[in-house]
Protein backbone atom coordinates (compact mmCIF):
# COMPACT_ATOMS: atom_id res chain seq x y z
CA UNK A 1 0.00 0.00 0.00
CA UNK A 2 2.52 2.37 -0.86
CA UNK A 3 1.08 4.02 -3.74
CA UNK A 4 -0.45 7.43 -3.31
CA UNK A 5 -4.05 8.49 -4.10
CA UNK A 6 -4.72 11.47 -6.84
CA UNK A 7 -5.93 14.62 -5.12
CA UNK A 8 -9.43 13.94 -6.66
CA UNK A 9 -9.35 10.11 -4.46
CA UNK A 10 -7.87 12.13 -1.15
CA UNK A 11 -10.49 14.26 -1.43
CA UNK A 12 -13.06 11.63 -2.52
CA UNK A 13 -11.64 9.54 1.26
CA UNK A 14 -11.76 13.40 3.33
CA UNK A 15 -15.68 13.78 1.75
CA UNK A 16 -16.77 10.31 3.03
CA UNK A 17 -15.87 11.25 6.47
CA UNK A 18 -16.95 14.11 6.24
CA UNK A 19 -20.53 12.78 4.88
CA UNK A 20 -20.11 10.49 8.36
CA UNK A 21 -19.62 13.34 10.39
CA UNK A 22 -22.61 15.47 9.03
CA UNK A 23 -24.80 12.31 9.60
CA UNK A 24 -23.22 11.96 13.05
CA UNK A 25 -23.68 15.53 13.73
CA UNK A 26 -27.51 15.62 12.27
CA UNK A 27 -28.87 13.01 14.77
CA UNK A 28 -32.19 11.85 12.70
CA UNK A 29 -30.84 10.09 9.87
CA UNK A 30 -30.04 6.28 10.43
CA UNK A 31 -30.53 5.60 6.80
CA UNK A 32 -27.55 7.51 5.96
CA UNK A 33 -25.50 6.90 8.98
CA UNK A 34 -25.56 3.13 8.16
CA UNK A 35 -24.99 3.99 4.51
CA UNK A 36 -21.40 5.60 5.72
CA UNK A 37 -20.06 1.97 6.00
CA UNK A 38 -19.72 -1.00 4.45
CA UNK A 39 -22.43 -3.87 4.95
CA UNK A 40 -19.91 -6.34 6.72
CA UNK A 41 -17.73 -3.07 8.86
CA UNK A 42 -16.14 -2.91 12.25
CA UNK A 43 -16.88 -0.22 14.30
CA UNK A 44 -14.32 -0.57 16.91
CA UNK A 45 -14.97 1.95 19.83
CA UNK A 46 -12.76 -0.45 22.68
CA UNK A 47 -10.41 2.57 22.46
CA UNK A 48 -12.88 4.59 24.48
CA UNK A 49 -13.99 1.39 26.70
CA UNK A 50 -16.86 1.13 24.81
CA UNK A 51 -18.41 -1.93 22.57
CA UNK A 52 -17.40 -3.74 19.10
CA UNK A 53 -20.06 -3.55 16.72
CA UNK A 54 -19.99 -5.62 13.81
CA UNK A 55 -21.70 -5.51 10.73
CA UNK A 56 -24.10 -2.83 9.10
CA UNK A 57 -27.12 -4.10 11.65
CA UNK A 58 -25.33 -3.99 14.89
CA UNK A 59 -23.65 -0.70 13.81
CA UNK A 60 -27.30 0.73 13.40
CA UNK A 61 -28.64 -0.40 16.69
CA UNK A 62 -25.19 1.52 18.58
CA UNK A 63 -26.70 4.74 16.84
CA UNK A 64 -29.99 4.60 17.07
CA UNK A 65 -29.31 4.63 20.93
CA UNK A 66 -26.96 7.50 20.40
CA UNK A 67 -29.39 9.55 18.93
CA UNK A 68 -32.17 9.04 21.01
CA UNK A 69 -28.69 9.92 23.72
CA UNK A 70 -28.22 13.40 23.11
CA UNK A 71 -29.70 16.44 21.88
CA UNK A 72 -26.90 18.05 20.25
CA UNK A 73 -23.41 17.01 18.71
CA UNK A 74 -20.94 18.93 16.49
CA UNK A 75 -17.90 16.84 15.38
CA UNK A 76 -14.69 19.16 14.60
CA UNK A 77 -12.39 17.17 11.90
CA UNK A 78 -8.62 18.57 11.59
CA UNK A 79 -5.07 16.87 10.74
CA UNK A 80 -6.60 14.18 8.00
CA UNK A 81 -3.75 12.23 6.71
CA UNK A 82 -3.96 9.22 3.61
CA UNK A 83 -1.67 6.77 5.67
CA UNK A 84 -1.56 3.80 3.64
CA UNK A 85 -3.26 3.66 -0.14
CA UNK A 86 -3.89 0.97 -3.15
CA UNK A 87 -6.75 1.28 -5.32
CA UNK A 88 -9.64 0.51 -3.41
CA UNK A 89 -8.49 0.06 -0.29
CA UNK A 90 -7.22 3.16 2.15
CA UNK A 91 -6.75 3.77 5.58
CA UNK A 92 -7.13 7.46 7.07
CA UNK A 93 -6.43 9.55 10.47
CA UNK A 94 -7.46 12.32 11.28
CA UNK A 95 -8.01 14.34 14.54
CA UNK A 96 -11.84 15.16 16.40
CA UNK A 97 -12.49 17.20 18.77
CA UNK A 98 -16.00 15.22 19.13
CA UNK A 99 -18.59 17.76 21.47
CA UNK A 100 -22.42 17.19 22.56
CA UNK A 101 -24.49 17.57 24.78
CA UNK A 102 -26.79 14.78 26.56
CA UNK A 103 -30.66 14.76 26.45
CA UNK A 104 -30.21 15.10 30.72
CA UNK A 105 -28.48 18.07 30.01
CA UNK A 106 -24.64 16.59 30.16
CA UNK A 107 -22.19 18.59 27.73
CA UNK A 108 -19.12 15.93 26.26
CA UNK A 109 -15.94 17.23 24.94
CA UNK A 110 -13.60 14.94 23.84
CA UNK A 111 -10.17 14.74 22.11
CA UNK A 112 -9.64 11.19 19.74
CA UNK A 113 -8.24 10.45 16.66
CA UNK A 114 -9.81 8.22 14.62
CA UNK A 115 -7.63 5.69 12.24
CA UNK A 116 -10.16 4.17 9.43
CA UNK A 117 -9.96 1.49 6.78
CA UNK A 118 -11.78 2.96 3.78
CA UNK A 119 -13.03 0.73 1.50
CA UNK A 120 -14.41 2.08 -2.25
CA UNK A 121 -17.68 0.51 -2.92
CA UNK A 122 -20.20 0.74 -5.96
CA UNK A 123 -21.52 3.55 -3.72
CA UNK A 124 -18.25 5.20 -3.34
CA UNK A 125 -15.34 5.14 -0.50
CA UNK A 126 -17.17 3.47 2.59
CA UNK A 127 -15.70 2.80 6.22
CA UNK A 128 -15.01 -0.58 6.45
CA UNK A 129 -13.28 -0.36 9.99
CA UNK A 130 -13.60 2.78 12.23
CA UNK A 131 -11.14 2.88 15.34
CA UNK A 132 -10.89 5.82 17.47
CA UNK A 133 -8.97 6.55 20.83
CA UNK A 134 -8.40 9.37 23.08
CA UNK A 135 -5.72 11.48 22.07
CA UNK A 136 -5.80 13.42 24.83
CA UNK A 137 -6.96 12.03 28.77
CA UNK A 138 -10.57 11.72 28.39
CA UNK A 139 -13.26 13.18 31.13
CA UNK A 140 -15.57 10.52 32.92
CA UNK A 141 -18.56 12.02 31.32
CA UNK A 142 -18.06 9.80 28.27
CA UNK A 143 -18.36 6.21 29.55
CA UNK A 144 -21.53 7.83 31.82
CA UNK A 145 -23.48 8.59 28.58
CA UNK A 146 -22.40 6.10 25.93
CA UNK A 147 -21.91 3.50 27.60
CA UNK A 148 -24.15 0.31 27.31
CA UNK A 149 -26.73 -0.89 29.86
CA UNK B 1 -27.57 22.61 -8.86
CA UNK B 2 -26.37 19.21 -8.72
CA UNK B 3 -22.83 19.43 -10.97
CA UNK B 4 -20.02 18.99 -8.63
CA UNK B 5 -17.17 21.86 -8.65
CA UNK B 6 -14.04 20.72 -9.86
CA UNK B 7 -11.51 20.65 -7.45
CA UNK B 8 -9.78 24.13 -8.30
CA UNK B 9 -13.17 25.21 -8.18
CA UNK B 10 -13.73 23.73 -4.78
CA UNK B 11 -10.81 25.55 -3.45
CA UNK B 12 -11.43 28.79 -4.54
CA UNK B 13 -14.54 28.31 -2.35
CA UNK B 14 -12.62 27.41 0.50
CA UNK B 15 -10.27 30.01 0.18
CA UNK B 16 -13.25 32.80 -0.19
CA UNK B 17 -14.23 31.45 3.07
CA UNK B 18 -10.69 31.51 4.66
CA UNK B 19 -10.64 35.07 3.37
CA UNK B 20 -13.70 36.46 5.12
CA UNK B 21 -12.16 34.73 8.37
CA UNK B 22 -8.54 35.98 7.85
CA UNK B 23 -10.27 39.35 7.62
CA UNK B 24 -12.56 39.54 10.59
CA UNK B 25 -10.01 38.36 12.66
CA UNK B 26 -7.39 41.01 11.55
CA UNK B 27 -9.75 43.31 13.13
CA UNK B 28 -8.33 46.30 11.12
CA UNK B 29 -9.41 46.16 7.82
CA UNK B 30 -13.23 47.32 6.93
CA UNK B 31 -12.15 47.56 3.01
CA UNK B 32 -11.22 44.38 2.99
CA UNK B 33 -14.21 43.30 5.24
CA UNK B 34 -16.69 44.35 2.76
CA UNK B 35 -15.00 43.06 -0.25
CA UNK B 36 -15.96 39.17 1.05
CA UNK B 37 -19.19 39.98 0.14
CA UNK B 38 -21.31 40.74 -3.54
CA UNK B 39 -22.80 44.30 -3.12
CA UNK B 40 -25.81 43.13 -2.40
CA UNK B 41 -25.05 41.00 0.06
CA UNK B 42 -27.18 39.43 2.76
CA UNK B 43 -25.58 38.97 6.52
CA UNK B 44 -28.38 37.32 8.54
CA UNK B 45 -26.89 37.00 11.87
CA UNK B 46 -30.76 36.06 13.22
CA UNK B 47 -29.85 32.36 14.12
CA UNK B 48 -27.69 34.30 16.81
CA UNK B 49 -30.94 36.64 17.49
CA UNK B 50 -28.73 39.37 16.10
CA UNK B 51 -29.75 41.22 13.00
CA UNK B 52 -30.23 40.52 9.29
CA UNK B 53 -27.36 42.98 7.46
CA UNK B 54 -28.42 43.71 3.78
CA UNK B 55 -26.10 45.78 1.10
CA UNK B 56 -22.33 46.50 1.91
CA UNK B 57 -23.02 49.77 3.52
CA UNK B 58 -25.05 47.86 6.30
CA UNK B 59 -22.82 44.86 6.39
CA UNK B 60 -19.43 47.43 6.72
CA UNK B 61 -21.80 48.82 9.71
CA UNK B 62 -22.15 46.02 11.37
CA UNK B 63 -17.69 45.31 11.14
CA UNK B 64 -17.28 48.11 12.21
CA UNK B 65 -19.04 47.83 15.09
CA UNK B 66 -17.80 44.60 16.03
CA UNK B 67 -13.99 45.96 15.31
CA UNK B 68 -14.26 48.50 17.91
CA UNK B 69 -15.55 45.89 20.28
CA UNK B 70 -13.42 43.45 20.08
CA UNK B 71 -9.63 43.05 21.28
CA UNK B 72 -9.02 39.53 19.84
CA UNK B 73 -10.84 37.54 17.59
CA UNK B 74 -10.27 33.69 15.98
CA UNK B 75 -11.97 31.86 13.55
CA UNK B 76 -11.50 28.32 13.37
CA UNK B 77 -12.85 26.71 10.40
CA UNK B 78 -13.43 22.93 9.73
CA UNK B 79 -15.65 20.42 8.14
CA UNK B 80 -15.81 22.60 4.88
CA UNK B 81 -18.49 21.06 2.44
CA UNK B 82 -19.97 22.27 -0.68
CA UNK B 83 -23.46 21.61 -0.85
CA UNK B 84 -24.84 22.95 -3.71
CA UNK B 85 -23.00 23.81 -6.72
CA UNK B 86 -23.79 25.55 -10.16
CA UNK B 87 -21.25 27.26 -12.27
CA UNK B 88 -21.30 30.51 -11.10
CA UNK B 89 -23.32 29.55 -7.77
CA UNK B 90 -22.93 27.37 -4.85
CA UNK B 91 -23.68 26.60 -1.14
CA UNK B 92 -21.46 25.68 1.21
CA UNK B 93 -21.23 24.57 4.89
CA UNK B 94 -18.55 24.71 7.63
CA UNK B 95 -18.24 24.61 11.81
CA UNK B 96 -16.93 27.75 12.72
CA UNK B 97 -15.45 28.25 16.18
CA UNK B 98 -15.49 31.77 17.34
CA UNK B 99 -13.43 33.05 19.70
CA UNK B 100 -12.32 36.44 21.28
CA UNK B 101 -12.14 38.65 23.45
CA UNK B 102 -13.42 42.34 23.38
CA UNK B 103 -12.35 45.62 24.66
CA UNK B 104 -13.99 45.14 28.18
CA UNK B 105 -12.59 41.91 29.06
CA UNK B 106 -14.85 39.52 28.12
CA UNK B 107 -14.00 36.07 26.68
CA UNK B 108 -16.30 34.55 23.96
CA UNK B 109 -16.38 30.99 22.41
CA UNK B 110 -19.24 29.78 20.29
CA UNK B 111 -19.56 26.65 18.10
CA UNK B 112 -21.73 27.30 14.96
CA UNK B 113 -21.73 26.50 11.57
CA UNK B 114 -22.23 28.71 7.93
CA UNK B 115 -24.82 28.15 6.16
CA UNK B 116 -23.22 30.21 2.66
CA UNK B 117 -24.91 31.18 -0.59
CA UNK B 118 -21.84 32.40 -2.54
CA UNK B 119 -21.86 33.93 -6.44
CA UNK B 120 -18.90 33.78 -8.80
CA UNK B 121 -18.10 38.04 -9.64
CA UNK B 122 -15.27 39.53 -11.91
CA UNK B 123 -13.91 39.72 -8.00
CA UNK B 124 -13.60 35.95 -7.66
CA UNK B 125 -16.04 34.21 -5.55
CA UNK B 126 -17.69 36.41 -3.08
CA UNK B 127 -20.08 35.65 -0.10
CA UNK B 128 -24.16 36.54 -1.25
CA UNK B 129 -25.77 35.36 1.54
CA UNK B 130 -24.48 34.43 5.33
CA UNK B 131 -26.88 32.38 7.53
CA UNK B 132 -24.98 31.49 10.85
CA UNK B 133 -26.44 29.54 13.91
CA UNK B 134 -24.81 27.75 17.05
CA UNK B 135 -24.10 23.95 16.25
CA UNK B 136 -24.03 23.65 20.08
CA UNK B 137 -25.84 25.26 22.88
CA UNK B 138 -24.78 29.41 22.52
CA UNK B 139 -23.24 30.63 26.37
CA UNK B 140 -24.65 34.41 27.29
CA UNK B 141 -21.62 36.50 26.60
CA UNK B 142 -22.40 36.88 22.88
CA UNK B 143 -25.63 38.51 22.99
CA UNK B 144 -23.77 40.70 25.28
CA UNK B 145 -20.87 41.75 23.05
CA UNK B 146 -22.42 41.93 19.87
CA UNK B 147 -26.06 42.93 20.39
CA UNK B 148 -27.03 46.08 18.71
CA UNK B 149 -28.80 48.67 20.57
CA UNK C 1 6.44 35.41 -5.49
CA UNK C 2 3.27 36.46 -6.42
CA UNK C 3 2.73 33.14 -8.55
CA UNK C 4 0.00 30.87 -7.41
CA UNK C 5 1.12 27.31 -5.97
CA UNK C 6 -0.72 24.25 -8.31
CA UNK C 7 -3.15 22.18 -6.09
CA UNK C 8 -0.80 19.72 -6.03
CA UNK C 9 2.11 21.97 -4.36
CA UNK C 10 -0.09 23.73 -1.62
CA UNK C 11 -1.33 19.83 -0.63
CA UNK C 12 2.31 19.42 -0.50
CA UNK C 13 2.75 22.11 1.90
CA UNK C 14 -0.13 21.37 3.47
CA UNK C 15 1.78 17.94 3.75
CA UNK C 16 4.20 18.88 4.81
CA UNK C 17 3.09 20.99 7.85
CA UNK C 18 0.84 17.89 8.98
CA UNK C 19 3.96 15.88 9.09
CA UNK C 20 5.43 18.31 11.00
CA UNK C 21 2.36 18.52 13.62
CA UNK C 22 2.25 14.65 13.51
CA UNK C 23 6.19 14.14 14.87
CA UNK C 24 4.84 16.94 17.46
CA UNK C 25 2.05 14.90 18.52
CA UNK C 26 3.89 11.25 18.58
CA UNK C 27 6.88 12.96 21.21
CA UNK C 28 8.87 9.64 20.50
CA UNK C 29 10.28 10.07 17.33
CA UNK C 30 13.33 12.87 17.52
CA UNK C 31 14.72 11.77 14.22
CA UNK C 32 11.14 12.29 12.53
CA UNK C 33 10.82 15.66 14.10
CA UNK C 34 14.28 17.09 12.97
CA UNK C 35 13.81 15.65 9.46
CA UNK C 36 10.45 18.38 9.08
CA UNK C 37 12.82 21.37 8.73
CA UNK C 38 15.79 22.25 6.79
CA UNK C 39 19.46 21.68 7.90
CA UNK C 40 19.87 25.76 8.60
CA UNK C 41 16.33 26.24 9.70
CA UNK C 42 15.60 29.05 12.50
CA UNK C 43 12.85 28.04 14.88
CA UNK C 44 11.69 31.41 16.34
CA UNK C 45 9.47 31.10 19.57
CA UNK C 46 10.10 34.21 20.69
CA UNK C 47 6.51 35.22 20.11
CA UNK C 48 5.53 32.85 22.63
CA UNK C 49 8.23 34.37 25.09
CA UNK C 50 10.17 31.16 24.20
CA UNK C 51 13.61 31.12 22.62
CA UNK C 52 14.92 31.38 18.91
CA UNK C 53 16.83 27.72 17.92
CA UNK C 54 19.26 27.75 14.84
CA UNK C 55 19.91 24.59 13.16
CA UNK C 56 18.79 21.60 13.07
CA UNK C 57 20.80 20.41 16.41
CA UNK C 58 19.50 23.47 18.22
CA UNK C 59 16.14 22.16 17.14
CA UNK C 60 16.65 18.86 17.99
CA UNK C 61 17.72 20.19 21.58
CA UNK C 62 14.45 21.96 21.77
CA UNK C 63 12.51 19.23 20.78
CA UNK C 64 14.01 16.42 23.34
CA UNK C 65 13.53 18.60 26.15
CA UNK C 66 9.60 18.94 24.81
CA UNK C 67 9.48 15.09 24.64
CA UNK C 68 10.53 14.59 28.11
CA UNK C 69 8.78 17.01 29.51
CA UNK C 70 5.06 15.69 27.72
CA UNK C 71 2.76 13.07 28.22
CA UNK C 72 0.56 14.18 25.69
CA UNK C 73 -0.07 16.65 23.04
CA UNK C 74 -2.72 17.34 20.25
CA UNK C 75 -2.12 19.67 17.58
CA UNK C 76 -5.23 20.33 15.81
CA UNK C 77 -4.71 22.85 12.30
CA UNK C 78 -7.07 24.88 10.50
CA UNK C 79 -7.84 27.74 8.50
CA UNK C 80 -4.67 26.62 6.27
CA UNK C 81 -3.24 29.40 3.67
CA UNK C 82 -0.19 29.93 1.26
CA UNK C 83 0.45 33.46 2.09
CA UNK C 84 2.90 33.63 -0.61
CA UNK C 85 4.65 31.87 -3.52
CA UNK C 86 7.62 31.18 -5.77
CA UNK C 87 8.75 27.59 -7.49
CA UNK C 88 10.94 25.99 -4.53
CA UNK C 89 9.66 28.38 -1.82
CA UNK C 90 6.50 29.48 0.10
CA UNK C 91 5.01 31.19 2.75
CA UNK C 92 2.10 29.50 4.85
CA UNK C 93 -0.31 30.82 7.63
CA UNK C 94 -1.90 28.72 10.05
CA UNK C 95 -4.03 28.39 13.07
CA UNK C 96 -3.43 25.85 15.77
CA UNK C 97 -5.21 25.19 18.89
CA UNK C 98 -2.15 23.08 21.05
CA UNK C 99 -2.96 20.95 23.62
CA UNK C 100 -1.12 18.74 25.70
CA UNK C 101 -0.28 17.44 29.72
CA UNK C 102 2.87 17.05 31.01
CA UNK C 103 4.68 14.62 33.01
CA UNK C 104 4.02 16.62 36.04
CA UNK C 105 0.03 16.79 34.93
CA UNK C 106 -0.29 20.46 33.90
CA UNK C 107 -2.98 20.81 31.03
CA UNK C 108 -2.45 23.30 28.20
CA UNK C 109 -4.48 24.55 25.75
CA UNK C 110 -3.17 27.64 23.15
CA UNK C 111 -4.64 29.12 20.81
CA UNK C 112 -1.95 30.61 18.43
CA UNK C 113 -0.97 30.96 14.39
CA UNK C 114 1.88 29.76 12.41
CA UNK C 115 3.77 31.79 9.70
CA UNK C 116 6.10 29.29 7.69
CA UNK C 117 8.99 30.15 5.57
CA UNK C 118 8.96 26.52 3.47
CA UNK C 119 12.27 25.81 0.88
CA UNK C 120 12.18 22.54 -1.44
CA UNK C 121 14.19 20.33 -0.94
CA UNK C 122 15.52 17.14 -2.33
CA UNK C 123 13.17 15.52 0.57
CA UNK C 124 10.54 17.71 -0.55
CA UNK C 125 8.87 20.93 0.94
CA UNK C 126 10.74 21.34 4.65
CA UNK C 127 10.08 24.07 7.50
CA UNK C 128 13.17 26.74 7.14
CA UNK C 129 11.73 29.39 9.77
CA UNK C 130 9.01 28.56 11.94
CA UNK C 131 7.65 31.01 13.99
CA UNK C 132 4.41 31.05 16.09
CA UNK C 133 2.45 33.62 18.22
CA UNK C 134 -0.36 34.10 20.21
CA UNK C 135 -4.00 34.78 18.37
CA UNK C 136 -5.80 34.41 21.85
CA UNK C 137 -4.51 35.44 24.83
CA UNK C 138 -2.04 32.93 26.86
CA UNK C 139 -2.33 31.66 29.52
CA UNK C 140 0.31 31.32 32.43
CA UNK C 141 0.70 27.68 31.95
CA UNK C 142 3.14 27.21 28.80
CA UNK C 143 6.06 29.09 30.22
CA UNK C 144 5.92 27.53 33.21
CA UNK C 145 6.10 24.10 31.09
CA UNK C 146 8.39 24.84 28.19
CA UNK C 147 10.92 28.05 29.65
CA UNK C 148 14.12 26.74 29.47
CA UNK C 149 15.97 27.25 32.57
Amino acid sequence: MSAQPTLEERRALEDALLDYLTAVDALDDLDGMVACFTEDAVLDLSGLDLDVFEGAQAIRGFYEQVFKTMSHHMHTMTNFRVTEYAPGAARCHAYVCGMGRSQEGTDIQVYVYYDLRMRRTDRGWKIAHFYEAPKLPMPDSVAQVHKSN
